[in-house]
């Protein structure tokens, strides 16, 4: 007999969730041995879960439409896991298979009919740390990818400007920009993620938003103007790079997170008739949607990449279950210092 | 001897622009038989001029950046125009040629080496009144079918909504949607425009933005959504858009109307958000940047269109240059029912 935590997603926030009101925590007695497995079922030990700012979207009354479903009330959180199967009735998997899927914020996981896994192979030899395959490796290391090349068309020479830029999704944007001959500028909240941006991702300029003046920045930082700047944060930043953008540039919108916590106070934009006096492109996009164009060529360089050093990965990683309803606000707050995960058990 | 009415860019506006204050009358004797012209220059008499929205942008002081030079203070305003050659020492043009190009807002133009002028082959015996050069087949056609085409990406059965919907441009945005197999749905600031979009263009529903809530309307004529915003006017009209736009809509950018005499003072949105989570594509773009890739497919559809009746265009045509001015003045107060134009001279 073994403890399994799980979070529970227990009433809509209008504002920051609050641990206790919004999401709760419920540990219950649970054992392995004697749990039903249907036929095609799977039973996961997780080893990693993901937690990403999209889940506040999903924190919502299920009537509000949006691109994906909301969290149901009542019921345990969803993210993205690496796990390790301890049961199997699913041919596909046998114990002792390390898999990467949808699991629930908890222990154990049965996944029904082994919907949304997908097996890590060599992961037991594999040099490659397990939670990348949740960073670098899985959604946010696509998003970066698929939303750069998609969207922001980045071309060698130009200037790209990157909002939250040590971020799960921020850092490999700049990376892979620095590695296709862009002038690579970012913006963090903190002067040693700034550091972070300079010295070891050698960013050609960084700096702290909450300490300059944006135009100020922009101006020193981005003397030719912005090319593309890839939109993690909205609201005054995404307004202040529309002043500093050139003709015909290109803004991925990845995110928002200065917003998700003002759903019914959104920070007004000012700037938008420069759409059109400069033709700038803005446009949203969603990893899934477009990830599949983008998977072959991904597959081929990312690791690749990797393993030349060419590309490095910041991970914060919180320990233990009950710690994931704080390592999701840590991303809310903006106080996670690269991608956030949270190690639940040890493989 | 014969008078010469020029219109002077006289003093940079901050809001509407006053007659007699940023833009100025000068009336002067002219004599066409003593004008000298240097080698391939050519004199104009001036038939049509054409006053549209982006000439407010063109007001501003030299030093702002934008798609297009500012006009020069002190000297006439220009405009696209069709003129008869009366005077030439080009060997492209000879006497009695009508041709379009920019011109003065003036009754005599000279031409420097003919630059930016085409001849308009068969113009005297053509049943196409000269004035749609300067509309339904020039600058604002073309800038329907490019914008529309290229950023809004019609599809059969989609949702187009268009705002200031009888004008230059809209017009004929709605009425190629409708080709298309597009639900076509505008706004227009009068009853008899809307009832204009309704009855002469057959749009599937049209409203009078001023008498309706806006929400209202797009949940009563847009209830399936919208799938394509064909923005010409900006500010609140956009903003509320976002709210009733489809996942995947598409925005061209052609104008922001409400917003060109705020430029101190520009209209917030708060719906930006929207663009992430309906994944929208929100572009700006200027006619001359694309319209070469339109030329051929639109030289072969416009003009068949409506010799075929299935498209028909509406202009508001002021009749002499000195009532140029108010022309100007009634685009940007939306008063001009149809394409604005200023009849100079009879032909």
């Amino acid at each position: 007999m073994v403890k399994n935590t799980q979070i529970i997603f227990n009433k809509v926030p209008d504002a920051m969730p609050v641990v206790g009101e919004h999401i709760k925590l419920v540990t219950e007695d649970f054992d392995p041995n004697t749990v039903a497995l249907s036929e095609n079922d799977v039973l996961l030990r997780n080893l990693f879960m993901s937690v990403d700012p999209y889940m506040r979207g999903k924190m919502r009354e299920a009537e509000a439409k949006s691109y994906s479903p909301a969290f149901t009330l009542g019921k345990v959180l969803d993210a993205g896991g690496v796990s390790e199967v301890i049961k199997s009735k699913n041919p596909e998997y046998k114990e002792g298979d390390i898999v990467q899927g949808l699991i629930g914020w908890e222990n154990y996981t049965v996944v029904s009919e082994g919907k949304n896994l997908r097996k890590i192979d060599g992961a037991r030899q594999s040099s490659i740390p397990l939670s990348y395959h949740l960073g670098v490796l899985g959604m946010p290391g696509m998003t970066a990818y698929a939303g750069l090349f998609k969207i922001g068309e980045p071309k060698q020479g130009e200037t790209i400007f990157i909002s939250a830029a040590s971020g799960a999704v921020g850092q490999v944007v700049g990376q892979i920009a620095k590695i296709k001959g862009l002038r690579v500028v970012g913006a963090a909240g903190d002067d040693s993620k700034v550091k972070f941006l300079l010295d070891e991702l050698k960013f050609d300029a960084a700096f702290n938003y909450k300490k300059m003046d944006l135009d100020e920045a922009f101006n020193k930082y981005c003397p030719k103007g912005i090319d593309v700047y890839f939109e993690n944060v909205g609201g005054k930043m995404l307004d202040t790079v529309l002043k500093h953008c050139n003709d015909f540039a290109r803004i991925p919108v990845c995110g928002m997170i200065s917003q998700y916590n003002r759903t019914s106070n959104p920070e007004p934009i000012y700037n938008t008739h420069m759409i059109l006096s400069k033709r700038i492109r803005v446009q949203g996009f969603i990893v899934a949607e477009i990830a599949s164009e983008f998977r072959a060529q991904f597959a081929q360089e990312v690791p690749a990449w990797l393993k030349e050093g060419k590309l490095i990965y910041k991970e914060d990683v919180m320990d233990g279950i009950d710690n994931a309803p704080e390592a999701f606000l840590r991303i809310l707050r903006g106080e996670n210092f690269g991608k956030q995960v949270v190690k639940i058990a040890d493989l």
